[in-house]
């Protein structure tokens, strides 16, 4: 016996979903049948509407509601500094941290020659013009620490060279809690050759 | 910097999916925001409808498509064997087995004072009609080998007690491709004395 056509349709639904495999797509169709009616249409609604009511700034980048973008107000200009990030979602890391109050940039994406991730799909021009008009002093790179993030951050360096501006990336080290004996080589010859007077 | 309202509805919608908790919701959220919309209009369609493709069989209480119920076929009453499971899911893992051609009873759950559940929220009468009116010979308790799962078979094996049916239950013992010193005390102790000449 095979399942019904459309409990299939709702466990390939599912398995679109980052990290979901066929048991755990499964699990989630058997859920949600045992919902009642109403909490379907308004989990459907929910994403239905999702492309309406969350949308990409056309300036910055970052994911903003029906608002103005909240991360290109005019106080966060002043400071002259624009953070450097590869996905939208990355911005609410940084603010969460209350570390930071300046503009953000997101890249789209990270250098990939494997994935076909060229120069040409990450938004570097508008960044060149953003630093520009807004006469921007630091840029700060936040990018992931791995091959294509450092990929990506020398090749920023080198594109933005030319505009006077101050590079600074990302300290690397000891994540916060962690045991020496538990932290691998790369981080760990990272935190010695950046090691601060103390 | 909080999320934008709908995003943190979307994310809340995720989180009443089993076994997902804030950061699997919040990795699901963001990977729907960067699909294109028809996508999106999809999934909430597939989601939507579910209610309206997916029934419950009110003979056997198995989850069934648009036709008529499978499981309810005449060629699998004349065998005169019924097999009870907890939950319509079970139904589909029996049958994946291809080692029975019966019939169903869809308990609705197990017995758990804990839970509430109590025998009248479990379809044990509708079962005691079937057993009558299908003239069956073998009941197979298919239950959970939980606390739950040997109070519910215990409670039914004393409801059936006077119904002149055959009671038989899944055996227990070592799980396929499992290594004995990994297997644990309760299972090893029920493989033992439910060992069979070799």
């Amino acid at each position: 016996m095979k399942y019904p056509t459309h409990l299939l349709k709702l466990i390939e639904s599912f398995k679109m979903l980052p990290g979901v495999g066929n048991k755990s797509a499964e699990r989630f169709a058997f859920h949600l049948i045992n919902q009642p009616p109403e909490q379907l249409s308004l989990l459907a609604n929910i994403i239905h509407e999702t492309p309406l009511r969350l949308k990409t700034c056309p300036v910055c980048g970052c994911l903003i509601g029906e608002a103005s973008c909240p991360f290109c107000e005019a106080s966060r200009s002043t400071l002259g500094v624009i953070c450097i990030v590869a996905s939208a979602r990355d911005t609410f890391a940084i603010e969460a941290t209350h570390e930071y109050r300046g503009l953000y940039h997101v890249l789209g994406g990270l250098l990939s020659p494997m994935e076909g991730i060229g120069p040409e799909k990450l938004t570097i021009e508008s960044l060149k013009q953003r630093i520009r008009s807004l006469q921007i002093k630091e840029v700060v790179i936040a990018l992931d620490s791995t091959l294509e993030g450092d990929a990506t951050a020398l090749y920023l360096k080198q594109e933005l060279a030319d505009l006077s501006v101050q590079m600074t990336r990302l300290a690397f080290g000891l994540p916060m809690g962690s045991a020496l004996d538990y932290v691998d080589g790369g981080t760990l010859a990272r935190a010695f050759s950046g090691r601060s007077r103390f």
